[in-house]
């Protein structure tokens, strides 16, 4: 039989983190899962949840009373005025991002994203059959989104989607309120959507994250965001989107076909650590640690002349280490050192000497993981043969 | 913007659903969610998950303890052989049928279903792109699959899956054994893939459910079964496939490229389920009230004339009201009689003037369920004017 999606994972970081399993004791810098866990009081909203008898379906758009706590928290978190009607529940953010995908560009359309980008966009747009146009993240502007509004007609296609992501994974990339504000004047003028994935809205390490819907209103933006980030949750899987009922009704349809709906338990567990404020106890501690392991990082980086995309919130550092075959690079440091890194080739092509790892670890854990680094590092670019 | 996927919902029931909604005790017989809930000692299994902190992503195939433990559910109820790697866990049976649709039949592909159906299979098709042909349940054989494939070639098409559902939604029909040989070897002789939906395996009136893989092995059939309607649980939304180790890795980037994967708490709580086999206490009750409800409903059609399909397993009696129009005597029979009903106009063309009734109700409430039927038929056949 013919299958029209290949049966293997086509990621480096797949590669690797399968490689890593055979291994013991690998540090494991791969992923950007926080170090922390959501507290153990949280185990009392599923028995809460379950005495309750929510073990039915939920509607199509998710639960009623848990969407009403979302719009609350979009409004004072995020300045994004919306009615229940424009919010959906999903499967974690991700279904969200593939809903949005398959609905406005499931036939062959364009969805522009940064470069670097989170491998997960790619992916998901081949699955669901759009196509992807990369623009530098700090080049986002009304002028090259034209130029890559022309260079997509003259393939013949059409651009249907701009991907904004920011904090960013890999660099920790953020807009700025200018840009911001161009983007949304180039999707008015040309009929497009923004879709703001904002998983690491917490994780913004100066300022206060800034939402493009609070400038920019629901008419051109759909924008995602997930309870697994920010409560260290992701197997909670549940994620959420606002933006033009009739994008989100159509998202709810997406469901329907996908999975009916989101599980009923997790989403009243996800409506109780909103309404309990959960994340003011995680959120603060992690971003201590994010940013204590962002200067180890930086002192690592600085002493060896590597380069390093500074980042402005997210869970990642993405470095450069001048000559290495990141993809090489990084089979021969889990091999040798026992470190598994997400080799920047998954990032895009431009991205071939460059590496990603979190900073979601413990301090001793990830300066234990850059010590290795630094020291594959040095035998590569001598060239001394080893193993 | 154009949207690809229609914002609204194209089901008569779901126009009497959000009906009903409007009113005031309606008696809700459109729906087949089972009367009966898990009993309270699951509760323990979500605080044992999470005092365990399976709160993190699970693999893409799905935990593998759990798959342990429904590789032996597998063996032991179903007689199918597998291992650990041909079995995914997903969210619900929706997510698998909807993953085998996308790989197998998503360029146009065609999917025979059988006549009548369940109204989310032409769904999903349509939303993955694949399309529908429909036979009669009753007429699968290998001439009836051979005939199909012919004008399916005819229109240019290419034949890629057979559903088979049984007990069926909305009939309650189940395949015999030497019908199930023909569609093994048809799907054999022409590379063909049998989806396998067994959804309703445990409610099945006489006999022993067999399932069409421990006849025709894993080579051409994926089996796709949910926690959901055996454990009268829906809403935790955790189902599962069998099938060849390609399609099931397949299915997996599929998983990955939609939502990732299952929530993990969700596939814990699974897999106590299936261990401490909650199943025998739940299933047993349910099964004696289903066959009540559908002695009940079998004397109103009887008295009244109507036709029944009768069902051998499921939780829907499907019945012919004649002269009726399935769509208007439904929104009559809700606006005058306060009774929900699922028009049989969903299941298929040839169905206008059947109705689809869950049995998985209380005895009381379904016999005041069919005496408002009853009424507004006479009424409705007399073309005595009201309201």
């Amino acid at each position: 039989m013919r299958l029209l999606v290949e049966p293997k994972f086509d990621l480096y970081v797949d590669v690797i983190t399968d490689e890593a399993k055979k291994c013991k004791d690998v540090i494991q810098l791969q992923w950007g899962e926080l170090a922390s866990v959501p507290p153990d009081r949280v185990k009392n909203f599923f028995v809460e949840a379950f005495e309750r008898r929510l073990t039915r379906y939920t509607l199509p758009h998710g639960d009623l009373e848990l969407r009403r706590v979302l719009r609350k928290k979009l409004a004072d978190k995020n300045g994004i005025r919306a009615d229940v009607d424009n919010i959906i529940v999903t499967i974690g953010g991700t279904a969200a991002i593939n809903f949005v995908f398959r609905i406005l560009a499931g036939d062959g359309g364009y969805i522009v994203i940064q470069d670097p980008s989170w491998f997960g966009y790619p992916g998901i747009a081949r699955y669901v059959g759009a196509r992807i146009y990369r623009i530098p993240e700090n080049e986002y502007s009304y002028e090259s989104l034209e130029n890559a509004k022309k260079e997509i007609e003259k393939k013949g296609g059409t651009l249907r989607i701009i991907v904004m992501n920011y904090p960013s994974n890999p660099t920790g990339h953020v807009f700025d309120v200018s840009t911001m504000k161009e983007v949304v004047e180039f999707a008015r003028d040309h009929d497009v959507l923004i879709l703001s994935d904002e998983a690491y809205e917490d994780y913004v390490f100066a300022g206060k994250h800034i939402s493009i819907a609070s400038i920019g209103g629901l008419d051109n933006i759909v924008s995602v965001f997930t309870i697994s980030k920010t409560y260290s949750f992701t197997g909670l899987r549940i994620g959420y989107a606002v933006g033009p009922k009739e994008i989100i009704d159509a998202m709810a349809l997406a469901q329907v076909h996908t999975y009916i709906s989101p599980p009923s338990i997790n989403q009243y567990v996800a409506r109780r650590l909103l309404e309990e404020n959960i994340a003011k106890e995680i959120v603060k501690e992690n971003i201590k640690l994010l940013k204590e392991n962002l200067r180890i990082v930086k002192e690592f980086t600085e002493k060896n002349g590597w380069e390093i995309s500074e980042p402005k919130g997210g869970i990642y550092a993405f470095i450069r280490l001048p000559g290495i075959d990141s993809v090489e690079f990084s089979l021969k440091l889990l091999r040798y050192e026992k470190v598994a890194v997400a080799p920047g080739a998954d990032f895009g092509d431009c991205w071939k000497d460059w590496l990603r790892i979190t900073i979601a670890k413990s301090k001793s854990e990830l300066l234990e993981g850059l010590r290795r680094i630094e020291k594959q590092y040095n035998l590569t670019t001598c060239t001394k043969p080893r193993g």
